[in-house]
């Protein structure tokens, strides 16, 4: 396993990415970004020390739903790199399972990366989502034919790519993309049905990064987006030349959406994991900031307060039957279920912003007016404002103040703001949640029982219509 | 166990039981609820084709979570009558683990019940709902003592209580009313903090039968509530005698709620059993009529058929968490889990409305102008009623027809009206269930996770927050 | 104008109208639709007794907004069939002034049609919605040609039409069908391309009747449906002869759509109306029975009431904003502004469920549980049943058990269903309500005012984005 | 008037306001400060252009709906600044009208200072909200006998008050503070009854500043926040002396809730008009980034933005009704119904969250992850990004990139989670927002309705309930 040090030299390895307008030469070094790669390197770090064995305690293939829950919250508790890299190998897992009918060839630089991949401990980034061009336009009517990744060039040796991904979370801050077509493909579109592994390095790689960190002066304001951002990636590649042995899929068009779906599956199970985390969170911010405004016995805030609680619990629900109702794949890898896991993700998002709502409600305007930390630490005002920021003798100013510190941080700043668009956005929009949680329902049952209550088809169970 | 017949027959025992004005002489004969008769003697039959050893298969107390699934299935496939008295025979087996610190007598004299009950085969409905008067004040500030059921007189032998319970469902349909106080009772209020069972037709009984059963003269208009339909009882107490061995708490304040809680936990798991096989039949409604319609490709109603599955998923979600984290308690007796229960049954009545307006949506106004089955056998008009109730080869006039028939019937008329009613107050209102959500959340653990991203606590797992 | 009497001999005209497989020989004298005879007949009185020039004071084109209100207002209050009436002849007057490229003769028929109709003080009921077969397919492609009505055969003096037209209000009760196109039809689609005015008694005209009318005995228990209740028609033209001076339009496509629209926008006007005055009584009902149970001072029950409340202004703030921004048309006819009354149409069935739900909360499940009156009344349980429905000294028994009847007629039973599915379909569903409030948005200056935010158009207004 | 010029001149009067832990010496020459000095210099120049007759025009009280309509528009249009003093100085009018049993001399005061402060064309803030401690107990009980302002000492010449007033929106820019109880007192809280005009470089005044705008290198990226920012006050007042004339209330604790009142009304009206033209704003964005990302004709795209579009205009027509239904107060003035804008205030921001989600779902990730314009101007990657930021030849990629900015400025960064903060807080919370329609609501009306359409009360009205 890498240590932190190791991860951070290895990053001055010639990668082009750029930060508004510039060239970062330094990524450790850099006055935004560096604070990053620290965090990376902390990752690392806290791996190492949970190993039992030497070897990276969250690869390898899980093999029972118990197992699969352990490595879930190793990941998750491990950092965003962790498990952007978990995704992805699991997304590879997930597909050589399910490519086998592409060409065996396939499969085998699949095994072969991801061995070696887990053996050199490096991080890897999923990058799927195309440029697109006009979204009502199949990518070979578009304007531009680069507006979704495509082979512009091959030799025997190879072939070479050209296009745009973007919105690649932590792509700076990994050693490889794994690029993969953001949709299934249809005849004629060859060039576009493309798979491979291509490191941050390679010659004609350029990631341009946009990020929530805060740019005040006091990181103390902000208790989460100050420690943890992940700059998403904006991935151009100007030709780039893919070797063979990483070239996972080259023109297959009817296997295209296969890497999409795997990818699909994990992405959305770490974001109803982060959720249903994240919504216990928000009820801990609520009754906390309700206790410190003397608010916990007014009617309409415990009624909010429920309402967070059982959307926690909900969100929870849909990924305890997930991961009770996990299915075992091609080389008896453990998957959550789809239809828990698609359905919980989406009540996560969809509910989420009327849960800052109630936040916000509960806690007052001074999410937005409290003083800043260096107002409370200034010699004329800071006394009063710590002053007028207490409501008892048992709630400090200060801690009251840095509540509400967290919770404009947490959702009413640029990090909150990040995370309702990515809440959202994460697996493709709230349509696309709707459509895949559709796929996996079971409609032959529903309309079986609809029929049995409707008296058109008899039933096999008890006396009862049951409901 | 009783046959179909044998239970018939005990209905025969001078119960006192009135239907809109005139009291009830032969409830097997009755033309309004004679068929209720005959659906609780299906029920028996049934259940005796299901006995393995010449017992009935849902007595006992489930051991095991598999166990405890089990028999919620059986009860919930062998109609509503069995329902409630499983409902009540839980109840009485998880009161009588929480009740040891009131009085041994009490848990023995649950226990013999008990098990003469389950040998007899008899059906108990619990009794809780009190009148209640001016819901502002307590039982002891009414201006009619009566509004709470109380003990108005006693002697060596037993007890004589007054007052009345509403809304007890199928109470005319079965041999035992298990009154049970409806809340916590304070000192002060020792008269009402009193529980019994009391047979149906003892003396000075009265109830006072309610129904959404249809009135039409041809039952196929109404195949939901045409079959099954489950009488409220307006239960009065015209100051009834119990004997001792029948009185299970009498004035112990503090353990008033004792019973109403081990209630609510299996009458939400019921009502939450029901709502998430209700929910898929709602959208296999939802599909079936989209289909009839021609609609199935149209974005809006796929939009809403997709609202509808994952509501109908995170329902279930809530009822597979329930289970899989069930608890044990006192005498080995797997309970569901109370909180998943909670929010699961609160999610589907909260939605439950919302989800008819989408069937509805879907359907059109033909769900409540539809024909009827006499209209289409009327030789003038009912061949072209058929004609233009289809809506091609393949879709049969008769049979759309009976579809809108089934949803009014389910959902956009009497039954419907009920169901929208009873969903919200089963377990005490909507405010009830988050009030139960609340108590059973573990607030402690949010607060910490809060703290720990607000950087005011210390964490133990991993370099990120983790949301 | 006719008197109610002459009204209930007018429709002893030969139609044949049916119920439940039975031609209706005797209108006025059937148990379950002469109550509607009477309702109309009552109607016809009141207007009389409201007239001051001894014409129908509905009569007329409204040239002021001040004129519309008032003559909205009257028609309101006059019932079902003088609204049915009123939005028919108003769809005429909207749709002559957008006639006249279709052909001045048809302006003529209607304007002929119209004075004669007022004069005689007739009744005319809408017929648009046609049986449509499937959805995804025009008229033309359908199995069968008769799913959307159309001329099957023409001579020198009139048309032929077949077909059906569904949903259609009191049009049994009425003495014309005013038979429109249920949409804009193509090229190709002439035969459909059909208005036409038809008397109830003409040959080949049949109505099926279905209705929400209560069956039970006593009519007490529904306050509401059991005074005012208005049958839907299925309506057949079984090739049904129409004279050349009623026909409004006749193959000219591109017109088709033109009585829809009009048609439209009165009939959202009228349920508007409704909705505004209809959230106002769901209000008080709330109040009332909050008053009744003693639960005005609970938080979360004046936390409903006050949605409740905020639900009612909006709508009539809907209603308020489209009679004031009332627009002009060609006739000098006043018109209510589509804009708003879609949008208040739309909001108020689209919270219509949630209302009913917070209804339902406050009341309790007494709604579908209270007693009859009956049993009110039986010396043996109606004492003890009004004592027990009783709340307090100031709260009698049978006034609180009136309360959740007329609550359950409203909104838990046939009625309340009905109202449910014509709340959403009435004006085609919330889709298509969606679709008008769009295209009467104006959107350009929507998207301007983006621009000028976005700092990529200049404004003409102050310093300020105002926002 | 003062000219732009002369209004920054003014604020360089020995002021003592704070901003992240420094005293601010030059507010128009501070870096972050500085732009809003500009904002509101800008603000009395486009006034003066306004002028017809040299004197602000907003000043005066409107006399006519069509005066009120014309003043708002105004101020609507001429900056924050100019609303906040508008609100202040109607405030004060209508304060003036309800003040007459407490005092004349108060009335007077209030009329001689607002002549004087509109001939000066001063700028006057409302500070209304107290630091409040604990929120379940009264000013009396507070363990800080200063959570709220109070008088602390008197002389004849006038009193000295202490406390704080919180969220007060450019605080530090205008010259007056309008310092007003936060809500009703009783007996026994006569200290905290005090309302008084305190200039901002008063001895003791002491103000923290906080802030929503960038601290980027460039203001393109904030195309909203980056040119109007409004830091909100910490008013801190350290035994401030206020002279007899500027006290407009003292100890007379029965009108304590006047000031509060009369400000709310004003203050909802101003959030009203924003949220009104803000919604608008929400539809053209959502078209706009719909258009360029080819999503117009896609059914959910569709269905979002027809309920942005309801949304904005139900807003609207409260406002609408709210300006049609004006009334008129004591001395002469117009005020905008109190219902009307109350419910549309509540509307705005109670969906206002979900209206943010669908812009999000609509627009996609790029939402925060756009380039930022100077990665689009530098040589290597900024043609790339054009490029892939393009969607077809008439799309072009830094019109769609600003395009995107915006959004996030808006309603995904800083200033769009102090939008979500301040749209629920404004006015007290929702929660007040609903005990305010409720007070305002005619429940005896609904009441009566209710009772008639129940049969309990006798209709004045016609033959039918009309509902």
């Amino acid at each position: 396993m890498l240590t932190g040090e190791q991860y951070k030299a290895s990053l001055d390895d010639g990668r082009a990415t750029y930060f508004e307008g510039e060239r970062v030469k330094d990524l450790p070094g850099h006055p935004v970004l560096g604070q990053v790669v620290q965090n990376v390197a902390d990752g690392y770090d806290w791996l190492a020390g949970q190993s039992v064995d030497g070897t990276n305690p969250v690869s390898g293939i899980p093999r029972t739903p118990d197992e699969l829950r352990q490595k879930v919250e190793l990941v998750h508790h491990a950092g965003m790199m962790a498990h952007v890299n978990y995704t992805s190998i699991m997304t590879l897992a997930t597909a050589a399972g399910r490519l086998a009918g592409a060409g065996p060839q396939y499969v085998e630089r699949i095994q072969a990366f991801t061995t070696s991949a887990q053996h050199s401990d490096i991080r890897i980034t999923q990058c799927i989502t195309d440029a697109k061009g006009d979204r009502s336009l199949p990518p070979s009517r578009q304007d531009d034919p680069d507006a979704y990744v495509r082979v512009v060039d091959r030799s025997s040796d190879g072939i070479v790519i050209r296009g745009a991904k973007l919105h690649i979370t932590a792509a700076s801050f990994g050693h490889e993309l794994m690029t993969i077509p953001t949709k299934a493909m249809k005849p004629g579109e060859e060039q576009y049905a493309i798979a491979a592994m291509i490191p941050v390095n390679a010659p004609g790689v350029k990631i341009i990064n946009t990020t929530y960190a805060p740019r005040h002066p006091d990181p103390r304001h902000f208790p989460v987006s100050g420690l943890e951002s992940f700059p998403e990636g904006f991935v151009i590649f100007d030709d780039v030349f893919v070797p063979n042995d990483r070239v996972f899929l080259d023109g297959e068009t009817e296997h295209a959406a296969v890497f999409a779906h795997s990818l699909g599956l994990w992405e959305r199970l770490g974001g109803l994991t982060s959720m249903a985390d994240g919504a216990d969170v928000m009820v801990g911010l609520a009754q906390l900031i309700a206790e410190a405004n003397g608010l916990t016995r007014v009617g309409h805030v415990k009624e909010k307060i429920a309402e967070m609680i059982i959307h926690a619990t909900v969100v929870r629900a849909c990924l305890e039957a997930a991961l009770v109702h996990a299915e075992t794949g091609v080389f008896g890898a453990v998957f959550p279920n789809e239809l828990y896991t698609n359905a919980g993700k989406y009540t996560g998002a969809a509910s989420y912003n009327l849960m800052v709502r109630h936040l916000h409600d509960i806690a007052g305007a001074a999410v937005v007016t409290a003083p800043s930390l260096l107002d409370l630490e200034n010699p004329e005002v800071g006394p009063l404002a710590r002053k007028y920021m207490s409501t008892s003798k048992d709630v400090d100013g200060e801690y009251r103040t840095r509540l509400f510190h967290v919770i404009r941080d947490l959702t009413a700043d640029s990090y909150g703001g990040w995370k309702q668009v990515t809440n959202v956005q994460a697996g493709g929009g709230l349509y696309a949640q709707r459509i895949v949680t559709r796929k996996h329902y079971d409609m032959d049952a529903a309309k079986h029982a609809a029929l049995v209550v409707a008296g058109l088809a008899q039933d096999a169970h008890g006396p009862s219509k049951g409901i």
